[in-house]
């Protein structure tokens, strides 16, 4: 097929262009299956959002595995949507736009709110300290529920932290890091703890590992985040296979979710279909319950109720979405959520940095030459062709991926505002742009590097075993 | 709507009927969440039975909720086929013949095999001791690799058994001692061990219940199940709730089965719709994985793939049927199975006993008085009218439910033969023969209670600890 499918997909039928979808989909998940070369994935992937996207043109509805079209509005009213839409689930991410997805539409999109100047300060009143870079900077941008976090707080009532990582492979990237040096963040300023779900269930059930594999990437990774220096006293990291089977609590919440979430209610939010399988199917609830301190007994001493905040990129909003929707009913409260942005592929802001594809991905396991290597390949420039034209018209920041690399990086304000200035204008060329994003990374990633090496199995065996965590509710 | 709903069903369409069937599914649904009486739900769900076998009739296929009939083969051929069909699945068993289910039509339809006289001798060379009269009398009918459980067990090579029980109410009725009892037997004789399943989470999944409700149930239950008599030393009692959470190879078996079982495949077995909960949907793999020895590490120490054999009344039947579809893809064997006949209720064996209705059960908590009401007044008779033609034409044993009974009960063969043909000849009165259940029924109750009182809060305590059970593999 061409790339550009829709030269002759205007003249189809509706049915027609179901079916072609669905072939479409069944061709992505064999070539998955078959660990076809990442470019024909790709590919693939994007002649099926092409297609989703002239079925959605065509019939005004999102194409829904299973359910071949019917009452049809037609909106053939000549223009295309495709440029205007970004595809966002907890699976793929992809856009058409350099700039990466507009996350205002977003927001508008999931029912979500933005996290504004107002909420900002008013976190630094709550925390008497300088925010985040990351939310200075709209990384974390969207929220719900954050003002009656800080209501609570400010009142003297507590909360705690939820977040988590599908454990998928051993090698993590630095845009794995974005939430959890975040929650470190958050877990400091706001002196609260911490559960962090290692998902190797759903890995097993997703991809081509067995439990054992699976649960080894979960302890590997454990690693990973325990180097970035949470409290062992107040954090609690978890493996699904393990925990549900020490917890008297996990998977009494499970039941309830799974009690009140319908296969039409996960088809919409998660798009599954009658061939997926019914661990799929049922998995949402298992990355709901840790929203509910009551599948937590050991680690807040049998108390129920504590409100939980959950720091995670946006593409998870579907689970608590899914979560919120549900809490009421089974007597718990609605977890709040604080949402980043995607962190970027090398190769731009189109697709996020991806741990499979390792030309899109610096891996926190680089070397310094590696690091530098890639940086210089594969970092996508917002830079002129010529030295002459980037003299005289400047570059592009907006889609230039070392310089988003740095606004997610780079602690100084005034620093990196000074070399914005400085690509705009033509100032500064692509290659010292990328030197400055070269000379932040590498002694980050050494460092991190280094506090791994220090985190030994025994320290591993105390984050992950059940126990009472230093804090009083 | 009337009660003969095919008078003018048969001008519809299928697309028309297709929605009558979805209609009053959603009927029948509405009148169990309302809890409305019995009377009516029975009436709902035969006029739901009789709309899907016109809807088969007419279209050919079986109705699929959610799948409007396509490519239809018109199979309008002047029959219906109601009266022949019987209707059987987990949670309903219904058919229009007083004698009960056609179990030789069930053995084809399910694809399982008749316990013939040979596999009963050679059952009784195994163990050298006479079959047990559930196996003598056709109660246990029917089986899946029995041959293969003896053939092993005369090379020395053991298994272990298991069945369980739904605890959805407090009250167990003497049909629920049927798997029981046939159980201890096969514990005594074969001198195996035997896990027993309490799906308290499913009932919580199913019906009106709180967790708490459910649990509680379940070990009210493993009182009754543990006065049969199983030895205590070789026998592991678990409520899912809880030994979800306390093993650690129970819910890696489930997620195992999980991922090899589809939506489509759980729909097509268990009729599950779009509308069903992903609870629902996904628990057959819960009843699926104490098929495998490894979800017992604790009582089976570490020992995997031992074999497994099921005593279970048929309509079990589709949960091991998925199983042992799933097990030699997880590299598990397959369990072996033995399949009772539903134990009828007292109104006559077209639907089987259920505790919901009082008047068609009789509960292993009645008293002596109570059981003798219950038979005189409900048992459905196969007699004659007056005395005079009962003398004249004598009964008919094949609907008689005092007669079914006592084949469950009675353990005299000649006996029974004798009041089969004194019944038949007219010789012996319906009173008469009820009189003789009576007194076979009560002091089987009374002694069951008595051994009741005596199990312990202590003893229930240690059923349900995991624990090695005396027993090397």
């Amino acid at each position: 097929m061409a790339d550009s499918p829709n030269c002759d997909l205007k003249s189809l039928s509706p049915l027609e262009l179901f079916e072609r979808v669905t072939e479409q989909g069944e061709k992505v998940r064999a070539l998955k299956a078959g660990k076809a070369p990442k470019d024909e994935i790709d590919a693939a992937v994007r002649m099926l959002l092409s297609l989703k996207l002239s079925y959605k043109t065509t019939t005004g509805q999102d194409y829904q595995a299973g359910l071949p079209p019917r009452d049809l509005v037609l909106m053939n009213n000549g223009t295309t949507k495709e440029e205007d839409e970004d595809f966002v689930d907890p699976w793929t991410v992809q856009t058409s736009n350099a700039k990466g997805v507009d996350y205002d539409k977003l927001i508008v999109r999931f029912g979500s709110s933005k996290i504004d100047t107002d909420l900002i300060n008013r976190i630094e009143r709550a925390i008497g300290q300088k925010p985040h870079r990351f939310l200075r900077r709209g990384i974390f941008f969207s929220h719900r529920d954050m003002d009656q976090i800080l209501d609570a707080y400010e009142n003297k009532k507590s909360f705690y932290l939820y977040t988590g990582r599908g454990p998928s492979s051993q090698a993590m990237h630095v845009g794995h890091l974005i939430p959890f040096i975040f929650t470190k963040w958050l877990q400091e300023v706001f002196d609260v703890p911490l559960v962090i779900q290692l998902t190797d269930d759903e890995k097993y059930l997703w991809k081509d590992l067995t439990t054992e594999k699976a649960y080894e990437y979960a302890r590997e990774n454990a690693k990973d985040i325990i180097a970035c220096g949470f409290d062992i006293n107040k954090t609690f990291i978890f493996s699904d296979l393990d925990y549900l089977g020490t917890s008297t609590g996990f998977y009494r919440n499970i039941v309830k979710v799974q009690k009140h979430v319908t296969f039409n209610q996960v088809k919409g939010i998660f798009g599954f279909t009658d061939s997926d399988c019914i661990g799929k199917i049922s998995f949402p609830a298992i990355q709901a319950a840790p929203s509910f301190s009551s599948s937590f007994p050991q680690i807040f001493n049998g108390k129920e109720n504590i409100q939980c905040l959950i720091p995670c990129a946006i593409d998870q909003d579907p689970y608590f979405r899914m979560t919120r929707d549900v809490a009421p009913r089974i007597g718990q409260p609605k977890p709040a959520l604080l949402h980043s942005v995607f962190f970027p592929a090398l190769q731009g802001a189109q697709t996020k940095m991806s741990a499979s594809d390792p030309n899109s991905s610096i891996f926190l396991t680089d070397t310094p030459k590696q690091i530098k290597t890639k940086i210089n390949k594969h970092a996508f420039s917002g830079g002129r062709d010529t030295i002459e034209e980037h003299r005289k018209y400047g570059g592009n920041c907006d889609v230039d991926v070392s310089f988003m690399y740095l606004t997610f990086f780079l602690e100084d304000d005034d620093r990196l505002e000074q070399l914005k200035q400085a690509y705009t204008s033509g100032e500064l060329l692509t290659g010292e742009l990328k030197k400055v994003l070269i000379e932040t990374l590498q002694p980050l990633i050494a460092a991190h590097q280094e506090r791994r090496k220090q985190v030994t199995d025994e320290m591993v065996k105390q984050f992950m075993t059940p126990r009472k965590l230093a804090f009083e509710f």
